[in-house]
């Protein structure tokens, strides 16, 4: 009995100093999570020369913001030099290869967060700014204000010398073809619809031909969180339209204390959910992990009858990706340089 | 022993029912609350005739949003009417009186969040549009968006009818001379600060030229809490700066769930603590009664450099009005029609 009672104690003491977890294979630890919009993605549309397309995208977008951490870069280096790559490839609706305004103009918008210090960065509305994402980093550290929007934020970028491009530039035929599919549709829909005020309000028309937001999430080797987002918004917007991905707290949030946060979606139902804060607020006041936190963030979004998805990365590297679409193209680096690139449910 | 032992059960009885309690005088229950802006409001800085006509100006706005909930009226009437009358007043920093960006013009701001269905509506950058309040709604109830910018969000207004009025309507003398002011300020400022950088950031000559942001939160006879902000923005600001007033989460936000809640102060600071949505976080995950989790809200703007105040509102009808500022002009109205109106620090 003695004996037995020795080893037990030995046993458990093994146990509770972690000394046979050593024999479980270790977590990985993420450091780059990116997406490059969520959305109706459905296999069977899909050829396979698009889908390797978007793939070799997004690896190099991983492989762009992997460099800089490997490198000793802050987060902020790394989410900003992935979403570059996106914005620069006319695969993503962010930077080249916007989706159309109902005036057929490319509308941009960005945000950048620093999780460390909370300042953040945004523009909106801008149609002359080759990378958006680069004009809200600016805002964040070369100005006093956090959101700038139309004609100030392009007169404040071409200021501070960032490249600044003909608005042709941002012009690819497959958006401007989707622009007029979404115009045909939305008039047949008016002529359809005889609950105007629901018709106006659910705005379903739009919902397939509004992914491609892209955004990044980093955690650097100082253990610094970093969060960017940048998009061309929703085809055949009017009205000066903003969605939430320049918003702080709705598309983009990034904290220390909690995660880095990017979301894609139906940006009207992420805004009045308050989305990227509250996936940090439910993990700084409740306790959540991030996995349980994004889920959650998701699930209202849902509920309020908004679609869409985010990328989450937390201070230990944990990460979630949670999506109520058909899809999201996604992917994820492990400090270890293992790279994980998903686009359907699986 | 045994009558004792009966005597103290029965009182306890009658504590845990509630009996003793009342003879307390029953808390005021609050329907509506006000803010014109919080600031460096000094009673040795006003005269009589100037805090006579504040308080004048407040009381007419309350008993506007009062009237709204007496007839059975929604919250969102009632927001709408008081923020309106505060608009159209030239003493607050809000569509009449609004102050002027460094181009001479005045770039307005609205929002409501409507805490019932989590339906909100925005607009920003706007000149032309007579009551911003007004337009934020109709963005909420006839459109499929939530924030509206420049020229989009004025086209939109005038398609559906609202008042449209010349940008001289907004044009106020005091505001003027303040940009004047401000303007020789800044300039002195940048001659003088070698360490530009942190003059850039911190932007402190604009301290003391911002108050007056509007903003109100009510309580409807069906429970129903309202939230609504409007402004004029920074003295001075330049490159079409936003701030958080028609940020949804930010300046502005209403679940029903939780609060109510409208924010004023240094714009940059809300934006990145996501305070609206803050305050309804805490009470929601952990449980904070609404003037704790207010001042939570305003304690962390605080420690991050900012300033400024906001109001809250709960369903039962408890109020917050925390600020950090020398004073933040503000009122309040209970179901009785009690009026409440405060400027300085107490």
């Amino acid at each position: 009995m003695k004996i037995k009672h020795i080893v037990l104690t030995a046993c458990s003491l093994l146990l509770a100093t972690g000394l046979f977890a050593a024999s479980k294979p270790a977590e990985p630890r993420y450091v780059l999570v990116i997406h490059g919009g969520a959305g109706t993605i459905l296999k069977k549309n899909m050829s396979p020369a698009m889908e390797a397309a978007y793939k070799a995208a997004l690896k190099q977008a991983l492989e762009a913001g992997y460099a800089q951490l490997k490198a000793g870069k802050p987060s902020m280096d790394a989410v900003e030099a992935a979403v570059r790559v996106m914005e620069d490839s006319p695969l993503f609706n962010a930077g080249k290869g916007a989706v159309f305004t109902h005036d057929g103009r490319n509308e941009l918008d960005a945000a950048v967060m620093d999780g460390r210090t909370l300042a953040a960065g945004s523009v909106a509305g801008v149609t002359t700014i080759r990378n958006p994402v680069g004009a809200a980093r600016a805002v964040m550290e070369k100005s006093q204000h956090v959101l700038m929007v139309g004609k100030g934020a392009e007169t404040f970028a071409k200021e501070i010398g960032l490249p600044v491009v003909d608005p042709k530039y941002f012009w690819t035929e497959d958006r401007w073809k989707g622009l007029q599919k979404v115009i045909k549709a939305d008039s047949i829909k008016v002529q359809l619809d005889h609950d105007q005020k629901a018709s106006t309000l659910k705005g379903t028309e739009n919902r397939d031909y509004k992914f491609g937001t892209v955004g990044a999430v980093a955690l650097d080797t100082k253990g610094n969180l970093a969060a960017a987002t940048s998009t061309g918004g929703m085809t055949n917007k009017k009205y000066g339209r903003v969605g939430d991905a320049p918003i702080i707290g709705a598309g983009t949030y990034a904290n220390n204390a909690t995660a880095a946060v990017s979301c894609t979606g139906w940006g009207e139902f992420f805004i009045r959910s308050a989305v990227a804060h509250d996936v940090s607020a439910m993990m700084e006041y409740k306790g959540y992990p991030v996995e349980k936190a994004a889920a959650a963030a998701i699930d209202k979004v849902g509920k309020l009858g908004g679609d869409g998805g985010l990328i989450a990365l937390d201070k230990k590297g944990h990460m979630a990706m949670p999506f109520n679409t058909a899809g999201m193209y996604r992917g994820a680096i492990t400090d270890q340089g293992k790279i994980e690139i998903k686009i359907y449910k699986e």
